[in-house]
């Protein structure tokens, strides 16, 4: 699979380390609003520098990996898509409901292999966890806890265009959910506060957030989600069932311990995604060139991008009404 | 303290083996409905036996201890104030709010010592939490996860008379919610679902549970409760705040472990209230002890009943509206 | 049974507490050399003071607890025999084989119930251990560990009267050895230097020690040995066998875990035996009235307190002449 | 660096990924005995074959990666070292003291960067354990405690060329006892079984053994080899001083822990060295080219080769003769 790289930021340079580990793929170019970011990635894996607009036409290119900002992701998925390249676009397709809807149907009329970066999925631990549920270690799964919460709160620049705590965090976590809890998502009822930084709270979003789904059987899921913990990247899940529970634990550097004061001591957790995720990853790369491979749906796709935002729209309209809001509402 | 028991069934039988360790209580009398078991723990411990009625006159009573059932709860309680006796009453003081405020109307008007049951105050893990964080070890408190899953749920019988989870189950919940929030709760949301017993949604009540707490300043809590925990008796707490976490952990009988098939195993939480707050319910006699020696308020009183069965009324209230309750609603 | 207590220091009054708490047992004599320690302990327990002389003729007195200083032992081990009283001495019988060997002789005419102090074999955790050895959990024992560290060394004073470390400390291990092996030990190999306090040394023994014991049948066990660490009392026991390994960890006060700097932190390990073999002293009083009740054996007798030192003097032998030593040159 | 490899076996195909995973390393070509096991790894990274005799003389090549079978490692470490290339060279040099000898004179004649594949120093946990050591985090270094079982034991036909377990297994854990301990290691105590497979008792070996290492200044070091885990690579260190103790733990393939029967449950430890020191065999190449381009020397060199041999004999001779063994006696 000959590769093309749209984006040469830090997710952009996490994929292209894990695009130059795989056997089968080959970053072929790489493209970039900012000219010298593209040259330096390119250099450094011996790919071309394309312009963003050519990489659709170009024969030699197989596949897009869709890593610039936001606004620009629908448009890029759908070009790839009306040029029958396979695409692994960043989460998210877009930001509100009604553009993602469109480069759906775009993707609908001109079907390719579309992989979108739920990265969670592939993390082994969370892997394992999912399988162990399928095979049912823990009888009928009955309520899921998951706890994310960000080493720091980004700048509050970037507040204003994230879409908000639920669009541009949770939707993770929401992913996760859907993943897991496996059936269709009945409700969704949020609550937030902005206990961090009060630049978060000034640009009307929270920085502290707690959401609770139901199921269409009833199952429920708490996410809880913090943009700061001080100690790291704070990311586990919890499943409980009738026959026992799961548990994903943090990951931290080594296992080595310490006895002595303070008491007994291991290593805070990983710091952030680029490490907690680093085999993510690359197992994202091994699904998305399988897929394509074999025509198979990618293990997350583009109608999971849709779903996810779904519920972060519920989530928000939930936390501003103070309601329990049915997904029926959302559309 | 020469100390009456009232109730002499499974918690009362906890309570007269705390009492009877304790270098400065006499267990003086036991009274039941059912005089047989009065006689057989009277005996156990060479107390006498007495009617319920006549404990309250009795000169030679400095307190009384109510672990009868819930309904007798509220009139003993204004009996052993307006005798003057010390009383440590097993929560709740009633399933109701307005014949739990009558109570604490008489308690006003006669100032006896009077502790509540909430044995987790006691406990030393939870006891060690609570003040590393009145220490600032964790910086500013933010979110507080409770999990508590009782191992088998009760008969579908005792539903029906219980008050509903909220009530019954999570009231101890809302008490550590409260005890370690430290400041006023604002908001409840709840949701619930029977998954595990259909009986006990017959009976109009839920066996799966999860709380939204508000407080003023807005941090947040969550609570999650289940009727039934297949390993045993789930019993966590987790602090999150501006410079770490705690978590109060599950405890074991032991911690031998083994390694080999399959895997690397160490033994389940212990099983109930019984083995997992032993020692705690020796702790609440010392403070109950202590508090009626210095004349200073118990660690846990009538008003914090009260305040945690408003917080129940409200999550009630919550499920079947589907929305956001103010405290202020609940009178 | 009615019992007397010779010994009213620190471990006699860890009897005392035990035996109180005991249904079946009254703490019926206390007698000390100390004359007004003898009647404090009386006092708090509602016993009377007995000269340890008059303590074996007194009829009302049906068993002997022997918590006195070292070199009484083996004397008021033979005169509780005699006058045909039950016995739990606390270990050792005597420093020297040839005094113990002498006391034996006494029992083995003089038929009481004799149980000698090993508390470790009562701790729940070890019993749990050696349970799950027995029922083949691990397949067949092949290596045994033993770590066992007291939180600070001893006054130099104590050291010129303990025996050396292994008559003194290591003993406790070699019985466990015995205990969970479960075969006879054929061959001994001690190391020891002294890193810790230079008194230590200059009394001619060592604060830190390495031991191999090697069975009739191969298996091979480690002692590892420190007069001093600095985090309080390491006691774990590691069983590694064909089908797994069993390990038997420290204990904290609680199981509360912070996060945050400097890691991931909990408790250190209890300070020392007090705390951590509270359980075990109650148990052990528990086995000695059972056996003495049931006409048995309890869970450790004289010979194990021979045997042990046996060992000891192996072990010492071996350190100075740098060999392997046979028990058989042992007698 | 352009580097040959000699050997295409296991441990060689180990290499050649974290060779080929270096950015500043090219695999030039392999050698192997057995011509298509050389086809088949150049074939897969792209690099030539070479016959192991012409390796030496090709100006091509930089340095020569050693992964042939034992006995020809001093041959091929002489000529590589005669020819002027880097070498790094699997362990051991070889089986008997004087050959070890005379490479090393070789080497000293003939200087180049010279690295032993010492793997377990490169292990990001053990390293951490190490410059916590240096770092003085447990003050001064008392005792140190090495576990280390394979899996499985290998095959009979294996022992007889294998040189005995001390040469063959231990050797590891001889050099990370004179990596952590730091300082001349004084005298050997060995003692071994065989409990496992009656065919490395057969073949003169032990199967099972425990060792204690004294150092000049008095340190003492326990070392338990198991040449079968049935749970896996059992691989830890403990290091315990005046302030403290640090734990090098198994690692496991997840933290996911499942909670129900039998108990709290986590994964075993990975199966064996290519999974648990993956990482470290980059990191060993790492340092092997970092080494090479500042000409330094490597972390583990043709010195600490000869030095855990030593250890080895001395060992071997303590468990046939019975006796602490001083490392003057083994020259």
């Amino acid at each position: 699979m000959r590769l093309a790289l749209i984006g040469a930021g830090r997710i952009g340079k996490v994929h292209a380390r894990a695009i130059d580990e795989h056997p089968e793929v080959t970053l072929a170019a790489v493209a970039d609003f900012h000219a010298p970011a593209a040259e330096a990635l390119a250099a450094e894996y011996g790919a071309r520098t394309l312009d963003a607009d050519t990489v659709f036409e170009d024969d030699e290119i197989d596949a897009v990996l869709i890593a610039s900002s936001t606004p620009t992701h629908a448009d890029y998925l759908e070009r790839a898509a009306r040029a029958g390249k396979a695409v692994l676009c960043e989460k998210p397709i877009a930001l509100d409901l009604a553009r993602t809807v469109e480069a759906l149907r775009v993707l609908e009329s001109h079907p390719v292999t579309c992989a979108l970066g739920f990265n969670r999925r592939h993390d082994p631990q969370f892997a394992a966890l999912k399988r162990a549920v399928m095979e049912g270690r823990i009888g009928n799964l009955e309520t899921l806890t998951i706890i994310s919460r960000d080493p720091a709160p980004p700048p509050t620049e970037y507040i204003g265009a994230s879409g908000g705590i639920f669009r541009d965090m949770t939707i993770h976590d929401f992913d996760m959910a859907r993943w897991l809890l496996n059936e269709p998502i009945a409700e969704v009822h949020a609550e937030g506060s902005c206990l961090i930084d009060p630049g978060i709270g000034a640009a009307g979003d929270v920085d502290t957030a707690m959401v609770t789904l139901i199921t269409n059987s009833g199952r429920l899921c708490h996410i809880s989600n913090s943009r700061r913990a001080c100690y790291g990247y704070d990311q586990r899940i919890e499943a409980f069932g009738s026959a026992g529970m799961l548990q994903a634990q943090n990951e931290s550097d080594t296992r080595l311990r310490f006895t002595g004061e303070p008491g007994q001591v291991e290593g805070k957790p990983k710091w952030f995604f680029l490490e907690r995720y680093a085999e993510a990853y690359r197992h994202e790369i091994d699904d998305f060139v399988d897929a394509w491979k074999q025509q198979r749906a990618p293990l997350a796709g583009a109608d999971d991008g849709l779903q996810a935002l779904r519920l972060a729209e519920a989530a928000e309209r939930s936390r501003h009404e103070g309601r329990r809001i049915t997904l029926d509402e959302i559309d």
